[in-house]
């Protein structure tokens, strides 16, 4: 049994997400914030910019309940073109002003490399989706960029595909990089994915990056944000990234698994007492 | 999407198991211990009792940690005819001397109706596993006896699956049921199983019945064991069933996944740590 | 890669079950007919015997079709307690009168070693399913009787763990083993299960065991069920085990699935023409 | 149950992808070569270029075996950025002169919407791999070329998304859609996929679109492609996608599901007889 789990892991030797070391980790330092290793850095904010009205009002709130990055993307892969996708370019109006009136950074999905110029400016963090994750031409370009990149797991990667996606980044010049474990899909539909817990300590076995975890999609019930945020940290994870809405019964899309501003600041209350059990800088 | 939901439970709707009221949660008292919301309970033991020695070194090592019910299964269901089957009935000595120089209940898994009758004197808890799941000539029969049973739920089982199961033991008399969450099959195999944590809080919403989690069968790798562990308290869960073994390297069965006794302290000593946060009492 | 698949299967190595030379196949013999290679077998009728008129009715259809065996099931294992579990013992007064009345062979399900007994002079061939694959208790049992079984393969079995679940039955004295491909358990749920159709040349691949598809249970959507049969006629399958109702819509269970009289007469010329070219005797 | 069905797939109402009558079905045509109910076309050719000895020998092959179109790919997107990744543009030297040298159409995938132009001139038919069908970006530039387009299905893709995958493509002016199916991730891991054949019957349920299926990748085993490809005929299918190389053994990529020029031609022959008898014309 363990034979082949060696063997299966065998194309990650040599590999420069490869962890070589058992203390061999690595910290990304994004202007003041660090990720990794005995930090936890939560990213908060809507699946989608909306208005500017929706922007502000729930950056203002998520940035006075601890969180320290934004999510803020302009543009949403959608399994159906008769959905919402997104702001598009406009939403880079919005960005500004969040910026301007709070001390978040702001991270932001990337689509496509043509995205990668556009929001150059405005985004200190670029996210490739769990769609993209094998968008190949994407991670090369992104590869060549020196923003932090956030990696999401796709919903039916394996660790290794995972890590071997990540290589492609790091293959270029850019080593900032951080995964995301967002769930995996499988037989049970109660909830949007299954979350795979087990992706923490097993990135942290196989790999010197860090981890985080999105309790929004892999739930996709804003009931159980809560307890997959907690057994996400308590578990090992680096970092959250959690979506958040001033009103999610009025959001254009992932309304269900949102938090609202009440509910996502006792959530930071709980992980803060959290934290200091289990050794984690927040 | 959250008509769906509701649509796939409307089968619960009418059972027993199903939760009729917000705070309606089932306490399930065994002798002085309690298993259900507040408490957290630690199961620990082999995979398989194999010999004396091996029954009683563990069962005082797991006591000492703090651990209050010992798993002692006779009988080990095995996909190879050619794997260890367990010590079957001769087992029932190991039982009777641990009882004698401890004070943990004991806990063991049912195969078969005959086996309720021969374990009736020598177990507290009789734990029907996931390959069991759905033999409801067991489930029926289990039902009718007065013990706490622990159900595991199937690899490949929804929520709905597990609670109807369940719902066989209720619909008998016997309504002493705590679930156990033991992992599912998905295409990552890195891991033995995927540990569906959110079937924690699922269970929660779904059910009064108390769940358990199983880190040991979820993960197949002793270094994932703590993470688990923790991640279930975390998440809500009411307990944990871990393999433990005085010497893992030479198990008869599950040595990759079992803990040593000092490895077993270490979690404990966290595990109480993290109680306290989580308004746990162990 | 082929190192890996090499690995994964050599438990079955030295094994009843495996086959050991490329020509070695088991052909197997009930009364006038033969299962295995070269030919190809049609078990029909309902998914559950409902009453003698259910019974006969689609007795002297399917036969009058060309089906050659009857499945007639009195035991129905089912996910909900509140279902319909089929007619019990009282159901072998229906079997008697098909017997009489018509020159099938008769196939019915065991859920309990208790039903080997009671079934032992009603019906010709036993069926182990998916549910109880797993079941090792039963397979012992049915593993020391002299009738012909079908082991189903579970939802959730890779091939590996469906040959070594036959190895239960091989290991005691009989070696009158047919396997069934039902469906497997994935996470497209338009169709029931996923229908695994290359099981059939795996199978064949690694052991000298028929094997035959269930198209009904597979699919859950009558409309699928023709072309599921066909398609395992193609790939080299040794016959079908159908669900036929002479009133589907009045089924008490798996009325979905279930062909009409009509559909499955049309759907038996169909498989007439086709097994021709493939070089099947049926 | 039904009612679930026809709720998870409301999402399709008043889709272009929908089929609006019973007897609605789409032929596709590429110069005078037919796609669609009642033909079997047969795509052929290596997993990539690698020089024009291999294009050649390959195209000359399959052209004589019956094979109505070339598979003929530059990029190759791979898990691991140390795979070979294609001969990229160069390879549209060997295309060229295949195109001189036969009869046949090209087919050629692309993993970027500047490959469109690229292959503009060179290529009959474009891909879209299983890893792009969420590329929204390709999808939406793709629908806007007047290129048949052949979109596979993604591993872990349910039917409706694939269709709505699709809808981005009929949603520009682009109707020459042709699905395909190439196997889903599953736990069953002897196979590289799990071939969905029940994905032939669905996809003509709903759609009007042609559905092919691709019995390289979806078994991983070159044995089983022969199997899988009668089978997808026999199912309703209306084509394939077959990996042949002249030498697969000293194949780049893909070698072990390769079948080589023999087994081709044999193939081309069996499915040739089965076509008389599923009326299908070749």
């Amino acid at each position: 049994m363990r034979l082949l789990h060696k063997k299966r892991m065998e194309k990650l030797e040599g590999t420069k997400v490869r962890k070589t070391s058992s203390n061999h980790k690595s910290i990304i330092t994004i202007k003041d914030i660090r990720v990794g290793e005995g930090y936890f850095t939560v990213i908060a904010g809507p699946c989608a910019l909306e208005n500017p009205e929706q922007g502000l009002t729930t950056a203002r709130a998520v940035e006075k309940a601890g969180a320290k990055i934004f999510r803020g993307s302009l543009f949403k892969p959608r399994t159906s073109p008769y959905s919402f996708q997104g702001t598009g370019p406009e939403g880079i109006e919005i960005l500004k002003s969040i910026r301007k009136e709070t001390n978040l950074l702001i991270e932001s999905e990337v689509l496509a490399p043509s995205h990668l110029e556009l929001l150059n400016e405005h985004a200190d963090i670029f996210r490739i989706g769990s769609r993209n994750m094998d968008n190949f031409d994407l991670l090369k370009e992104a590869g060549k960029t020196q923003k932090p990149i956030i990696l999401k797991r796709n919903l039916s990667a394996t660790y290794e595909e995972l890590l071997l996606a990540a290589e492609y980044l790091l293959l270029e010049s850019n080593e900032q990089v951080i995964l995301c474990e967002r769930g995996i899909r499988t037989f049970e539909r109660y909830t949007r994915n299954t979350l795979d817990i087990l992706a923490v300590p097993a990135i942290k076995e196989l790999s010197h990056l860090p981890i985080i975890v999105d309790p929004s999609h892999s739930t996709g019930r804003r009931n159980f944000v809560a307890s997959a945020s907690k057994a996400a940290m308590a578990a090992g994870a680096d970092g959250l990234i959690i979506e958040v809405h001033h009103d999610p019964e009025k959001a254009l899309s992932d309304g269900p698994q949102s938090l609202g501003l009440a509910e996502f600041e006792h959530l930071m209350h709980d992980l803060r007492e959290l934290a200091g059990v289990v050794k984690k800088s927040m």
